[in-house]
């Protein structure tokens, strides 16, 4: 699958401390992030906005762990080379989780409200969504990464509400339970099959009724 | 659905010509060149890179139309502060699109080879792969709306190589042809399905043989 692409085959023969499982972590936040940060603006919602400051300071917190890492490694001019281009990913990916706090920065602004967010979210490709999952529904007590939701609808939680709590971590381990809110990213053909099952309409593949 | 959140009714009772256009086109553009930016990365690519940098000048296009759009339409000091958000929106969009482009500086530098990519991006929950479209794959000669992947599969095809040609703007009546590679991004669950698929190891659904 690599081998269509011309590539070096050489490889990096130390491993920064931390600073692999940092910089992957920087990418996946830097992809939550902006979601949050749309459905934050979307449902006019300062719990979601909150999360997205949250994680814009875990990034920081990231960037200086992967920054120290890249800084005890360097020993050659090579390999500063390298590890001069995992600086520059992880501040990339610090930039993005700084411009998704722009946008949800507009939550504590006195705009009196805010009607212009669905008007463009709700024709975006990727859409947000929130779907309240019943108790007959397949999804009920059961977690995340048994469903393989996202395999199977294309749609991503990307938060759950459940009661006056939020859940931001949306691991395979994460258990749903009736009465949660879904908060979701995907296409809307998926999304509506999401909804589908949320709602008890139809039962999920391998757990049907 | 909505309704499950706090929400202020009044309407937006003008539409500022292209704004609702032009900010639709930055947010979609703006989860694209994310998505493209790792993958010029993980493939050592300079043309997705150089996709990376023409969506860059797509969005700084795009900010200046809802610029102008929005100093146009308003007209009272409420209209002026809702405005006035939709420019924050905007301007973290396009601020999304030159963290993306700083990702992809690292094709241009004179690092002899950027052996970390892979080791960051393998480990991401959601991945970026490559796969060949064989000529008895189900894919072949079906448009990409309605063999519904990213639905069925979770993985949404972010770009096209065919043969030395690449193609970036995957529409619902995109064809796919046989010896295309597929450049998705997805959990790996989905994309090994995906693959499957594209290998013709498996039929897909409806044109099941």
């Amino acid at each position: 699958m690599m081998g269509l692409f011309k590539r070096r085959s050489k490889k990096l023969e130390y491993e920064p401390m931390g600073v692999k499982e940092g910089l992957t972590e920087m990418k996946d936040l830097s992809e939550q992030i902006i979601d949050l940060s749309y459905a934050a603006i979307l449902f006019d919602s300062k719990d979601i906005g909150r999360q997205v400051g949250e994680l814009e300071e875990e990034l920081d917190r990231l960037l200086h762990i992967v920054r120290i890492g890249v800084l005890l490694a360097a020993r050659t001019r090579e390999e500063a080379e390298q590890l001069a281009g995992i600086l520059q990913v992880a501040n990339a990916a610090e930039r993005i989780g700084n411009a998704s706090e722009d946008l949800v920065e507009i939550l504590d602004s006195d705009i009196e409200f805010r009607p212009f967010a669905p008007f463009f979210l709700k024709e975006a490709e990727e859409k947000i969504w929130a779907l309240r999952v019943v108790s007959d529904s397949d999804l009920c007590r059961r977690n995340v990464g048994d469903l393989g939701i996202e395999a199977e609808t294309g749609a991503r939680i990307i938060a759950i509400r459940r009661g006056t709590k939020w859940i931001y971590e949306i691991e395979g381990d994460r258990l749903i339970k009736a009465g949660d809110v879904l908060i979701v990213r995907g296409v809307e053909d998926g999304l509506k099959e999401l909804k589908a099952y949320a709602r008890g309409e139809i039962g999920w593949g391998k757990y049907e009724r």
